[in-house]
């Protein structure tokens, strides 16, 4: 069954369409990835989310949102429905607040993008789980644990706008699964990107590579509570915006220093918050498999790999081979289950009570 | 099969719950009520619904909002599930904003309450309508064209927050069916009441009932654009807002006149309203069958039979069997509707480019 998974995050970048062949194999799950493209949000969609993250946005902007996207959405889709003979659409939507456990705010309208491309769209993937009583996130876990290696330990690393690593013990049932946010991924390079240089985000990491760590301004970052809660946890623009980014870079970094070690220190604080999460939860790690859009900021993932050897970690860092779809593919996965009435949350994972089955499918 | 339907309307009052029995007899439906019950809100959801339609809300809240409601409408469920063999729940959410053909804005989680209560959860019923170019509203004439007699020119109305009429001719196909919202029902009678006396509503408009009409604020709302618009159409409290209740009052009210006239004139609006609309796009009706709050207010009743007599009209005015039950029994036959793939809406009366099966069907 072809099922396509669309994934927009909290960086605003593009619009990542993940088309997978799922099919039962046994008692496994087989998952392959038939095509993947992104594509570009409607400038005014974006300045409407923008509006509402920053809660900026009047409630005809907020009742417009989900509509926009559904639009963008089935623009993104109308070349691969027609090459592909998709059956149903998975849909993350746009995060517009996360507050677990009370609520989360994914918006996009299934029940429109279902009109706009006559075919079944699964969406609200969050809600239940956090019903719940659930993180309602992470919710990839589930597909790292259908899709990687289950012979050693390894950490499934993603690093979007927020990072989170999902921890798959050798041989793992679903109940000894751990996951969770370690914190920003690149939500805060590219607020320090904005902040400096007017920039969207630090290309390569080559601004970053520039520049030297502010030591002390790290440090103080690295005492965010967040950083030692213990897990389960999530987290999203709300702790980490860029209001907050902007705060702390003028109380705490040195005036006269240059502009690129805000970016660098940024870069820093994001690296060694993965590498101590995994110290900490996974010493036993032998290879990380990295993925989203983080995976090309090289020096980033330089950085990722010094604090590992740092914290007397012995293991790999690879990149996963779709590691721009994984998300979007994760998506389509998610939406299959649905379709195939399987809960998609693990509870060791989000903390809910229960497995449930996610989402809601609209088939206008 | 028991379908529940759960109506809460922009009149806050209350959560309507209709367990219908619904079934296929030939090439008809046969909808019938088993229970019947009204339940509560948390006065905090008032509080956040009030605040969002009053563009007064956080982000925050906007996001516990759908939330909320899930546990409200699994609150008000909790005894009809244990009574009942209730196979799907089907709930209209609370509107926050409608913005055809644009957006509109049902809030509620259907994820949320499936995972509480166990059951499968139909909502969003207006969403692919609006995508489709259609005013997303209204959605009961199909349960009208299901339920009220064939044989003679009727008119369903509904009197909620907002007031509603559809036009059944004679023997009509679903085609041949009209219906739009005439403008305020209850909402700016309420308004006014909670201006003039702090009162939540008119109990029996026995308020109006004291006053006398002030004609020259009576005849500058009757110049509303709205009011002379040709249907389809539909509003909402963006429109009909307290506020503008409000300013009108201000601006237009002889001030040295007695509160209750206030009161009286808007109720005068309310019935006026209605019947012009009559008079105006169904002028054979033989009999309007009237539901909703609306029906409670005796007084409104008295001036729209004297008002339609007024118009020359000929007609009998009595009161749907369950009066107070209609729309929730509606969004009952809606989600049955779904859950059997079949469509809801009729574009001669949205304005749609097309049918489409409606909503969305969440099995947490």
């Amino acid at each position: 069954m072809l099922v396509a998974g669309i994934m927009t995050g909290t960086s605003l970048d593009a619009i990542d369409v993940a088309v997978c062949d799922i099919q039962h194999k046994g008692d496994r799950h087989a998952i392959s990835l038939v095509a993947f493209s992104t594509h570009p949000y409607a400038d005014e969609t974006i300045a409407m989310i923008r509006a509402a993250v920053s809660e900026q946005a009047t409630m005809e902007a907020l009742s417009d949102i989900p509509f926009a996207l559904a639009r963008d959405y089935a623009a993104a889709l109308s070349e691969l429905v027609t090459s592909h003979a998709i059956e149903a659409v998975a849909i993350h939507g746009q995060t517009l607040w996360h507050n677990p456990p009370v609520s989360t705010w994914q918006a996009a309208s299934g029940p429109a993008l279902s009109a706009l491309i006559n075919l079944p769209v699964i969406s609200n993937f969050r809600d239940a789980d956090v019903a719940l009583g659930g993180q309602g996130a992470p919710l990839v876990p589930i597909f790292d644990a259908a899709t990687l290696a289950n012979d050693h330990d390894v950490v499934a690393l993603n690093i979007g706008g927020m990072a989170n690593i999902t921890i798959l013990p050798a041989h793992a049932e679903h109940y000894a699964i751990r996951a969770f946010d370690t914190g920003p991924g690149n939500v805060w390079i590219d607020a320090a990107s904005r902040i400096t240089f007017g920039m969207s985000y630090d290309s390569n990491g080559a601004t970053a590579r520039a520049g030297v760590v502010m030591k002390p301004f790290f440090e103080e970052m690295t005492r965010m509570p967040y950083f030692a809660a213990e897990p389960p946890k999530s987290t999203g623009r709300e702790m980490f915006s860029e209001a907050e980014a902007r705060r702390l870079i003028t109380r705490f970094a040195h005036p006269s220093a240059p502009l690129e070690d805000v970016v660098t220190t940024m870069t820093e604080l994001t690296a060694w918050s993965i590498a101590d999460h995994i110290r900490r939860y996974a010493p036993t790690t032998a290879s990380i498999v990295a993925a989203g859009g983080g995976v090309r900021n090289t020096y980033l993932m330089e950085r990722l790999a010094h604090h590992c050897a740092e914290a007397g970690l012995n293991l790999t860092l690879s990149e996963y081979p779709h590691a721009q779809a994984k998300e979007a593919m994760a998506f389509a996965y998610l939406g299959w289950l649905t379709l195939e009435d399987l809960p998609g949350n693990l509870p060791s994972v989000t903390g809910a009570q229960r497995s449930a089955v996610l989402g809601t499918i609209a088939r206008a």
